[in-house]
Formats: C-alpha cells, structure tokens, sequence
C-alpha cells in the first residue's frame, strides 16, 4: 500500500509559476522576507512529518477511537505524542502572530500544512485547526488582558482551543440557544448550558483548554441579538499564568460518530464555568463570525486533503492492481489504470484537487491582502473576493472532495469496502466536513442570500471582470484552447444566472432553490479559471507537471465542465416545482 | 424517530394504475391466478414483518456486528431468530417454483418484498436474496438429482445459498481465478481454494448452506474458459435428505468492511471440499451469469430499498426539526421542510425512488414474460429488455440510491454523522451495492459493450420505440407537458449519443470512456418514461398518490433531466482527454 507523498512539486509550481507568491505577498507589510523558496522549503519538512508520523496512526487511531471513562477523555495510542511533537517542532504557530509568539508565515503557508495534516489524519488536524481558530476571535475581539494570557500559550500549541457553539436544538439556527451566561460581579460570568459536538471539547495532551462559548446573559433579548461570546478555560489560569483549578465544564459524553473517530467530539456540560467576555455583549455571533470564516476556509482545506490523500492511493493501486485486458485485446492481465473508467475516476479527482489547491492558495493570498495591503481601495477588493469565495471553498472542496473519496474508493472494488485498506475511512471522514461549520446548504444560501447582493450586486461582476482578464492572458498561450473555450462558455452561463438570481433576489424561494446547484456552478466556473492559469503556466513552465497539467485541463474542460448546462437550465427552470408540494406528502 | 413506513399505497397504485400487473401477468402459463390485489395484501403482510421484525434490529445489529470464534460464526443478536421467523411465515419461497415448493408468485412480487427487506435491515436480505441466486443457477443449469435434494429445502429458506467467485487476485477478472476440483472418481470433486469477499459464506441459523463455487478442473485452459461452477455444502446431505458428515470447508476470518456489519462476509477455505458439477464443465461462468442477473436485480433493489428508508426518515425528520424562518420571515422557528432546499434535497430522492420502483416492476414483469410467455416472440423481446435494463438497474439504482442515503443524511445536519440517528448507516450499507456483483463501472461496460450491440444494434432502438410510444400517450393526458417534454429532449440525447457510441464501437476506448456518463443518461431518461407514465396515470386516477406524483414527476422534469445536457456533451467531447495522460503522471 503506498503511503501519503506531499504534493510539494505541485505546490512549488503554484506558488512559483501560476499565482505570484513572491509578487503579491512581499508587498504586504511584514511579509517583505517571505518568499516561495521559504515556503516550499517549511512545507517540505511539514510534509515530512505529516507522511512520517501523522499518517501511520490515521488508520489504527480509527479502529481504535477515543474513550471517556471516569470523566476523562483519551485519545487513541499515539495521538498525544504526536501532538507533542508537533508542538515542539513548532508547527502550531506557523501563522500565528509574531508578538505572540507565532512565527508570522503568510496564510497561504498555512493551509497548504493545513491540507497535509488533512491528507494525513484528518482528526489530528482538527486539534491545532480550531485552536488556530479560536486564537482568530480572541485576538481580533478580546481585551488586551485576555489576549496576553491566552495567546502565547495558544498560539505555540500548549494550549488547545475549542468552539462551543450547537446545542441540540439549536445548530444552523444559533438564534435559539438557552446556555446563560450570569454575572460574577467582578468581571467574569458564570456559564450554565450543554452544548453538543464540540471537536476537541477535551483531549489528554496537557495543558489547558480554550473553550469559546456561546451564551445569553440575564437580561439579553430573544434570537441571535441576544448572544454574547465567552472564553471559559478547562483550568483556570493564575496570574503567573500557571494552571489553578479545574473550571465548572466537563465531558457528558463523546458523541458516537460516523468517522473522524481519534478527534474527541465532545457533549460539554458548563456548570457554572467562569468565563469572560470576548467581545461586546450580545455581539457575539459577530465575533465567532470572525473565528468561522477561518475554520471555513480550513474545513474546505479538508476536503482537499482528504481527497489528495484518496486520489494517491487510488492512482497507486491502479497502476499496480492486475485485472482485464488492454484495450486492443493483446495484453492481459493489464494494470488497472490501462481502463478508460478507471482513469476517469482518477482524473475526475484529480481535475479537482488541483484547481482547488490554486483556488485555496489564491483566496487565502486575498485574506492576507485584505489584512495587510498599504492601499484601503486593495483591502476592500481583496476582502470582497474573500467573501465571496468562502463559501465556494467550504462547500465545493468538500462535496467534491467526498465524490473524490467515494471514486477513489471504487478503484479498489471490493478491497475499498474492507476496512484494513483505508479507503472506507477517507469517505467516513470526509462526510463530516459537508456537515460541520455550516452545512453545505447554509453556504450556498450565504453565497447567493448574502454575498451576490455585496456591493450592490457588484461583487461577483468584479469577480468575472477578473476571470475574463485571466482567460484573456491564458488565451495567448498555445495549448489552452479547450480550458480557456470551456471555461468562457461556463463564465457565460454563471453570469446569466447570477443577473437571474440578483433580479430575482426580492423573492427567497427563488434563491433557496437556486442556491446549491448555483454554488457548484460558480465552483466549477472558479477551478476551470484556475485550470486555464496552470495550463498556461504549465505550457509555459519547463517544471514536471508540466504535461500532467496541461492534460488535466483538458479533461476538466471536456469532461467536467459540462456539467454546467444542466445546472444552469435546472436553475432557470424555477422555484415552483421545489415549492408547489405540500409538505404532509412528501 | 419514525419508523420505516412499507410504500403499499404507492405499490398498489403502480400495479393498477401505471404497469397493468394484472393484464401482463395473467397471460403467462401458471400465472393465470395472480393479481395485484393478491400481489398487494401479500406485500402488506410482508411489510409489517419488514418493519415490525426486521427494522428495529438493523441499528443493534450495526453496533455488535458478526463474530467468529472457535472457527463458528456468531450473527447479531435477533437475527437468527429473526430468519427463522421469516422462514416459519413462508416469506422465502415467495416466487419460488412450485415443483420445489414454492408459491410461485411473479418477480415483480418478490423484488418488491426485496424492496422492504432492503428498506428494513440490508445485512439480513442478503441471506435470502443469495439463496434465491442460488436457487437460480442450480434450477436451470443443475441435474435432477441435485435440483431434487438441495432446491425444496433452499427455497423453503431452511438451507441457505452463498455464491464463492471472487478470490483476491480475481475479482472483475473471474478469468484469473485459481481455485481447483479435482474429480474424486463417483461423480464429485474436491475442491481447493480460497474465496474472498463471501457474502452468507456461514452463519448461525442452523440447517445447511449450500455453495456456488467456482473453480478449475485439472485439465482446463486458461482464463474464462476453464472455469466450471461446483455445489459444495457445508455439511453433506444423506440420501434421506439429513445432515451427514461437515464437508472440507472452514471459515478463514471475517471480512472487516465500512458497513452491512450484521453480514456475515467470510473468508472462506475450501480445502477438499466435495462438489458437484452444475452445468458443463468450462461453462461455469455461464451458469453463474444466471444466477447474477438475477442478483444484478436484486442488487439494484437494494439501493432503491435504502433510499427509500432514508428518504422516509429525512422527510419524517425535516417535519419535525425547528430551525430558522419561514420564507417571509414571519414565523420561526419553523420545520425545515419548509426551507427550499431542504424540499430540494428531499424531492431528488423521491425523484429518483418511485420512478425506480415503476422501472424495477418493469423489468421484473418483462423477465417474467421472457420465461412464460406463450408467443417465442414475445419473450425474445422481453428477454432484450431484461438484458439492455440489467446492468441500468443495479449500478443506476445503487448510484443514485447511495446519492440518496447522502443527501437524507445531510437533512439532519450534524445529527446525520451520529451513529444513534441510523441516517450514516444507510450510507455505509448503501456503498457496497455499487460494488459487489460487478462493480457500477463493470455494468456500464456491459450496457455499452455488450448490450447495445445486441440484437445488430437494433436493441435500445426498440426499447427507445417504447418509451416513445408511451410518451405519446401520456402527452394526450393533461397536466403532464413538462414531464413529457423534458423526457422527450432527454430520449433525444439518448439517442444521438447512442448512435455516437454504435459508431464508435470498433474503438474500446470510446466506449469504456463514454460508459459510466452513458448509463446514467440512460437511466435518467428511463426515469422520465416512468414518470411520466406515473403522471399520466395520476392525473387519471383519483388515488391518494396523485398529487404527489404529479408534483414530483415536475421536479424531475425541472431540476433533474437538466442532467442530461452535460452527459450528452462530455460523452460528445470524446476520450481523448481520458485516454492521453501517461499512467506514470497519474
């Protein structure tokens, strides 16, 4: 069985040859020593360590699961030393913010290790991702005070952080959430309430855990108004910043889950925690808002990893699996891979995996732009581009990398069914990541009840404007013909149904139905403009994906990007048959 | 959380109101007696042991999974009991032969009882779905003698079936299989190998368990032509029809697999095993392909059964689950049924699940007719049908059916993913019906390479007559332009891109790259023809499904053969980007 081989040549070819690293992140204040050569070279050794120890514990850590006995969480054999040395290696802070310790690495840099942890072992990623997440809300809202006593620790990985968000009868809806938050008199609060599938709600690593959690003080009006935002640790930490007491919270039980099984998702009971606010009161969706867009981007990252991861082993055993005949009846038997179907399936993962690398790369360059260019007029365009594209990344990167686990599943046939080979788990994890953080209908409904109408309806024009001009430069390049054609006809039809759904946005039956084919729509118009900026550079390039590339293009413009037309005319056929059913027959 | 709810309304309209059941059947020799209102009260019955017996094990069965100990496989507790609850009702022998004991009821009777044993507990169909297989092979290809001691106690359900192909380098490539049976000298063989991947290979139901295998005699060639097919019990049967001495073979282990955990999936070691020959020697691959058409069906079902239950359970939920407003943002929280796509998500497995059971009775009635029918014509004609929609039916149905488990998970947001709400099972069961009995990729072969030539290429165009026909009848009736019209366009693409594929057939590489897109073009434009026959039906019946299905049936016209225009495109732009890449660049 192949292990798990970073895709460091592919994104090396990135970030040298298609998207301008070097150009577009030196301009940025604090970024004038970050380079693509630095990149590369952390990335490798992040890559290292992922395929070296993360991986061989993703499948035994799976069977084995976490177990919560006398109100204490462990994690599987081997997770917690693996968390250790993760830390020590000092891969935690590799974004995080130099004044807090973090080695301040553009976030680009930290989605691609993102990518691999997700390759690698999905339920490990988790760990440092939420912390990563929690650090984002607690600096950009908390005091001061707060942020000194928390970050550091956070942000080097000592420390884990968790978001304590759903209850059970309050997931996509957060309006109707009971947990409260009273009062102490001395600045800190008291929270009451139990919340349910919180990921890294409790670990064995040591050290302390951040919980962030949603809450109603006394006097707080009904609905998402009413909600404020609170930092409750595990252990409360002394003014030296040492470990004191155990805080009021505690484990009611790991919720039996469908995979991401080493990651301790937990029911949390807050009995009275102590906790403070992060943020203004009743202002506290605003602040997890902040913390969700992040860990959207990452949970679309995981889709991504999770597919790369799939599509390797796939590619692998076809080459190596016996079975058949050649096509012309002469050889036999053949490689699997030798199959039309077969390569199809690959090349149907592949054609995705690859677009959406450069679509992540560029739109967390835009999140960097949107915090650090000099030019507000830049900020703003790149932080349009960023909310828009949020969305697209958390719901497209995991529905299509889902597919991608259950095709390359199907390479194997009945092996993938059988649990010792992995492939059945790539697909158990992977079904989380269209679940959690939004499921992936709330995206689409954000991208088309929210995002379109930005700007006056002018977001997404700004958009096309810019994918027209990258089509335009590709179009002079040999070689691109197909992507480029593929890729404008798709263009067309994403802005005729854009101009549909923005003249029809008074009505929200016609967004809520129009809503997940046209986000797949506007995701696959997105990767076949990343496929014609690789098949450009490509052909340009004298690098090894250079042929891979340009005939990967092909395949996503001939094979996949029809899949536009039927989206299009299901979209301009209307809301009516999705509305006219009485709800007593369906 | 709801219960399974048996589909009898929606059956006896289909038997009455749309197939004709009672015109079709009655003509055909033993058949005379049958009626859909026989057919319906039997299913009913059916159904409430389906739901009443089977159902509530399928969770608990799911949690503890098989054991094997001491070289004796363990099933989940209530399963045993369960099948011999299921035996003492009679509900094995339902289309049994009556010369062997049977009921002799037609196959649209049995794949629909097939239907809610798929519905109510996966794991435990299989055991008498592969019995019947079974029972298959040895009726039409086994001696007298062995029809005579092993068919009356197979089709009572007292004796189990197992079918033994797949051996781990031999899976699509049964050719490359290596087991032996080496003659004895009186008549039987003993046979050496080891089989993977078998299905009801043991259990612990008590009685006998008679298996299919396939193996080579001591002189035959290589590849398909050397296999002949052997009867092997797992104890030897007395000349009284007693159990005598445990034959030479043993349970290797049990396969670890992603789901259908209360199946038994053995390892199995033949090491001696005594057999007989079933058919002629060198033609066992022949003798097999009987028994897996009938379990291609069957298999076929099975994902319909599944998507059906989920799809039962996500509506049952989406009534109930509060969360968010109503689409005027008067009222909330509201059930989310009333949230567009949510009714989306609902309505594409609707779509898809009755048109699957108007095309699964169908087939069911043209196999009978193949069989029965006094006119040689005739059942030449409806013997085409069965084999152009086989290979549509077990991977279209498993596709579209796990698509459905999916998406009836995601109706439940994060309590999808946990195992206690059962919605995360169905997809697990669901996924190994798209790769056993040949994988979804192996029937799209079949229908492009082997069926559409059939016949001097004149078989779909006959099948293409039909629906044509039936298009036409339904247009008289009102209310059914969208449905009609939609179908139409898709019978159109279906049409060009087989005459693209017909005259392409010298060249593998086109067919094995257009296969999979074509199948589900196909299927998607079977399922117009249903549906509008359904439409057409209801809108003249005054049946509680009408309502229902003419809304649905606008669905699928409106947001679900839009399809069809991207498969018709892709399968057009060639396999040229398939065929070029380099298998080392994958």
């Amino acid at each position: 069985m192949a292990s798990y081989n970073p895709p460091i040549d592919d994104i090396a070819f990135l970030l040298n040859d298609v998207l301008d690293f070097d150009g577009q992140m030196q301009t940025l204040p604090g970024y004038e020593e970050v380079s693509a050569e630095l990149a590369v070279s952390v990335l490798e050794e992040g890559g290292k360590f992922c395929a070296g120890v993360l991986e061989p514990l993703n499948r035994p850590a799976d069977e084995e699961g976490c177990k919560l006995e006398n109100g204490l969480v462990s994690t599987p054999k081997g997770i917690a030393d693996a968390y250790k040395a993760f830390v020590e290696a000092g891969w935690a802070g590799l974004s995080g913010a130099p004044e807090f310790g973090g080695q301040g690495l553009p976030r680009a840099t930290q989605i691609l290790l993102d990518e691999m942890l997700s390759s690698a072992n999905l339920s490990f990623g988790l760990f440092p991702g939420l912390t990563r997440g929690a650090v984002e809300a607690i600096e950009h809202h908390a005091s001061d005070e707060l942020k000194a006593k928390y970050l550091p620790k956070m942000i080097s990985g000592e420390w884990t952080g968790a978001m304590a968000l759903t209850e059970s009868s309050a997931g996509t809806d957060l309006g109707l959430l009971t947990a409260r938050a009273e009062p102490v008199g001395d600045g800190s609060y008291k929270i009451k309430g139990t919340k349910i599938f919180i990921s890294s709600g409790d670990q064995d690593f040591g050290g302390n855990i951040i919980h962030l959690v949603l809450a109603r003080l006394p006097d707080a009006p009904k609905g998402v108004k009413g909600i404020s935002l609170f930092l409750s640790p595990k252990f409360l930490v002394e003014d030296d910043g040492s470990l004191g007491a155990r805080n009021g919270m505690s484990v009611g039980s790991l919720e039996h889950k469908m995979g991401i099984h080493a990651q301790p998702t937990c029911v949390m009971n807050y009995d009275g925690a102590i906790g403070w606010l992060v943020g203004e009161p009743g202002r506290g969706l605003n602040a997890m808002f902040t913390m969700m867009n992040a860990e959207r981007l990452f949970v679309g990252i995981q889709g991504l990893g999770i597919a790369e991861a799939a599509n390797q082993k796939a590619a692998s055993y076809a080459r190596e699996r016996l079975q058949g005949r050649s096509l012309d009846g002469s050889r036999g038997p053949v490689p699997i891979i030798e199959h039309p179907d077969v390569r199809k399936m690959l090349l149907t993962g592949r054609s995705f995996i690859d677009a959406a690398r450069a679509l992540a790369i560029w739109t967390a360059m835009q999140m960097d732009i949107a915090a650090r260019h000099p030019d507000p007029a830049e900020r703003r365009r790149a932080d349009g581009f960023v909310a828009l594209l949020t969305p697209v990344v958390k719901a497209a990167f995991t529905d299509f990398g889902f597919e991608t686990a259950v095709i390359s599943q199907q390479v194997f046939g009945g092996h993938g069914y059988i649990r010792e080979w992995g492939m059945e788990q790539f697909v158990r994890d992977a079904r989380i990541t269209q679940i959690y953080e939004g499921t992936n209908g709330v995206q689409a409904m954000d991208l088309v009840g929210r995002k379109l109408p930005m700007e006056g309806g002018e977001l997404a024009g700004r958009f096309f404007d810019l994918v027209k001009q990258d089509l335009q430069a590709a179009s002079l390049v040999p070689a691109t013909e197909r992507i480029v054609a593929a890729t404008a006809s798709a263009l067309d039809r994403l802005e005729r149904t854009t101009e549909l759904l923005l003249a029809g946005s008074g009505d929200p039956a016609v967004a809520g139905s129009a809503a997940t084919d046209y986000l797949r729509l506007f995701a696959l118009t997105a990767f076949g403009w990343m496929w014609a900026k690789m098949a450009a550079s490509a052909a340009a390039a004298d690098t090894p994906p250079k042929v891979r590339k340009c005939a990967v293009a092909d395949f996503f413009a001939d094979r996949m990007l029809p899949q536009t037309l039927g989206l299009e005319t299901a979209i301009a056929n209307g809301a009516t048959s999705i509305i006219a059913l009485n709800q007593d027959l369906f």
